[in-house]
């Protein structure tokens, strides 16, 4: 089982009874609850609050072994996965290491513009916004300090929404009255998105929804509008180059790189097209879940890159490796589609649950149920509903630090 | 005021009705409760748990403006400080820019035996413990296994004693079962001091007691060791060397460095030998309080450097320059001492309130209610008490990351 995240997670679990050896291998020691990073990258939580140490949750699964380590790459003839420091043989393979943000062929556009995968990736993003606002009132020059004040998300699909609403509720509501020469609501927070609509795999109607709730907030959202370069401190889309201190990625993915070594067809993002019951064609020993495969719906569509298939997925694999050990045939995956759901801000959120559509406070507390439910652990349970209680109540963030240098260059 | 410390932040909330204009500076967005960094450096609480943004704190205070700045040195004929960018006038300044640890002329050892004063230092002693008992777990050689083991902390006074004690923890009661190669059990944790016992500050029967505590969690303690040289993966006492992967430095401090830059008489450690005033010598307009300074007690020893110290410090100096501007004459400042708590583990501290002196349970709990009372923010309050509470009850830590690369070496 390489990668403990969702599908790897369930896999193993799903696995506790079997008579099997399981042997978890990730470059981490804990399970990331993924959905709420933005949370940790807008000062909201803490790491600690949406991590869970992987040991912990294997602690009794006896036929469970945990490895932090980094594997590198897939040895198919072996039947080894290569470590960077070792290898390890299999009887059966489960990859599961998810994807990274992808920049279309822009690599440099990287430190210009970070992505939300890692939790060190949400302590830079946090890291940015607080320095923005704290350069913004010590700088003297128009131009500088409204470049400071201004942030671009590239990208429309739930994490830039996320993103672009907790932003300004920290530049409306939590830092109001703090600073002495600048105004934080003057700040401008805009939403590049280059499809036609935000959150596009969303109805229409609800997509229109979340978009009047941003821009209740404050939040400019420019649709049809394709970002063309990244520099240090600007972003031109279109026609239009925007001076911006602040620039976050959430336009596009790509699998792990430990796919490619498998030597078997990928999709343009990297993804492994993983056969009906979830193996890599031609090899049906090794099983691939998650961001790092696709496979097409019952309608034809590609599988969304969301927790609950990686879940299901993760579950599934058990399954048929369990009905491998007692001589029955495979099933094929099908996905069961509960809804999907997507925040905007404090009692704003868009819910998609197949025939019923709610948005606004009820959706909102929909996404707070289902989210505190999927966490790990009773105590990030109990911490995340106190720290969204006390947001909800005061206004405030519980996790407002800058760590690391103030003088660090971005790129 | 530089610094927003201890002594800074009481000084400034202490002139909020003053007719005068502070400019806090602080090259951190937030103040640390140093007292609990050790915490941060066990895994039992979050950084965001034991910090508080400045400019939060002083949000409603109208004279108050707050800079996130890195001061360089005081210019004194000019009246100035010398930021990394820039240059701030005054009338009167208010140095409270507390210590670094001091290596004692060995600064090589940094990087093989890192300090505990910042939040990044906690969280790289952190990485450094955990990633300890990960990479014996995968270690085969015997030897090197019991060097990943091996937790090395040198110096016995109140900072020493609690990392040994959390370790310990760690390693019998944390991890326990966790692992499947090693038992965490086996871990040594020792205590170098190079005096004749640990906590020195505390009375004799108290530092025995507080031995004794430490003995039972399995944490040896060797007094009258003195360092003489830290390796890579080993440490040099009297004439053994120990096989140590974790070292960490509990022994010495050092001033600011911006002492340095005022040119008047310093101490060994590098503090400001300070007026009975608390101004410095030479220039009433400057004031020195906190780690920074050192002035002796009515009893003649130095006031030691602890957080009650700097509050009242901070206080006074705040008091002196309304004396000031009422044309007063200023008090000399006194330290009214209430005592000392130092904490061993789950239950168990020592605790020297001049006639009274206890230890164990009701010690522990006394350390619990003071150090959740001097705590900014009921945010900071609440979430600290259910962490122990529920670290009380279930024996686990709530922020077991190791954030960072696992292959990061560490000199």
């Amino acid at each position: 089982m390489v990668g403990a995240g969702f599908g790897g997670l369930n896999a193993v679990l799903s696995l506790a009874r079997a008579r099997v050896r399981v042997t978890v291998v990730d470059r981490r020691n804990h399970h990331l609850f993924q959905p709420l990073l933005y949370q940790v990258a807008t000062a909201a939580l803490s790491p600690a609050d949406i991590a869970y140490p992987i040991r912990a949750i294997f602690r009794k699964q006896e036929n469970a072994t945990v490895l932090l380590a980094e594997a590198g790459s897939v040895d198919r003839s072996a039947r080894e996965l290569v470590l960077s420091d070792g290898r390890l043989g299999f009887d059966y393979l489960v990859l599961a290491t998810g994807a990274r943000h992808s920049y279309f062929g822009h690599d440099s556009w990287e430190p210009r513009a970070p992505g939300l995968k890692s939790l060190e990736d949400a302590l830079e993003i946090r890291r940015r916004i607080l320095l923005a606002f704290e350069r913004a009132e010590r700088e003297t020059d128009r131009e500088r300090r409204r470049a400071l004040l201004t942030f671009v998300i590239v990208g429309g699909g739930p994490t830039g929404v996320e993103l672009a609403g907790a932003i300004a509720e920290i530049a409306r509501h939590v830092l109001v009255r703090e600073f002495r020469s600048i105004d934080s609501r003057e700040s401008s927070i805009q939403v590049l998105e280059a499809g036609p609509r935000i959150l596009p795999t969303f109805p229409p109607d609800l997509a229109a929804r979340a978009q009047q709730a941003l821009e209740r907030l404050g939040v400019q959202v420019r649709t049809g509008c394709a970002v063309r370069d990244v520099a240090p401190d600007s972003v031109v889309a279109g026609d239009t180059r925007i001076a911006a201190a602040t620039i976050l990625w959430a336009a596009g993915v790509r699998a792990s790189p430990l796919a490619r070594s498998l030597a078997v067809p990928l999709d343009a993002a990297g993804r492994v097209r993983v056969e009906p019951d979830l193996s890599i064609p031609g090899d049906d020993r090794i099983f691939a879940i998650g961001d790092v495969a696709t496979l097409d719906s019952a309608a034809g569509n590609p599988l969304p890159g969301v927790a609950p298939v990686a879940m299901q997925q993760g579950r599934h694999v058990a399954e048929n490796v369990k009905r491998d050990l007692a001589g029955l045939p495979r099933r094929p995956f099908r996905y069961r589609d509960k809804g999907s759901l997507a925040v905007i801000g404090r009692a704003e959120a868009v819910a998609d649950l197949g025939k019923v559509r709610i948005s606004g406070f009820l959706a909102w507390l929909a996404w707070c149920f289902v989210h505190i439910l999927y966490l790990v652990g009773f105590r990030n349970r109990a911490v995340v509903l106190f720290e969204w209680a006390w947001a909800y109540v005061t206004h405030q963030r519980g996790a407002r630090l800058i760590t690391g240098s103030i003088d660090r260059p971005h790129s």
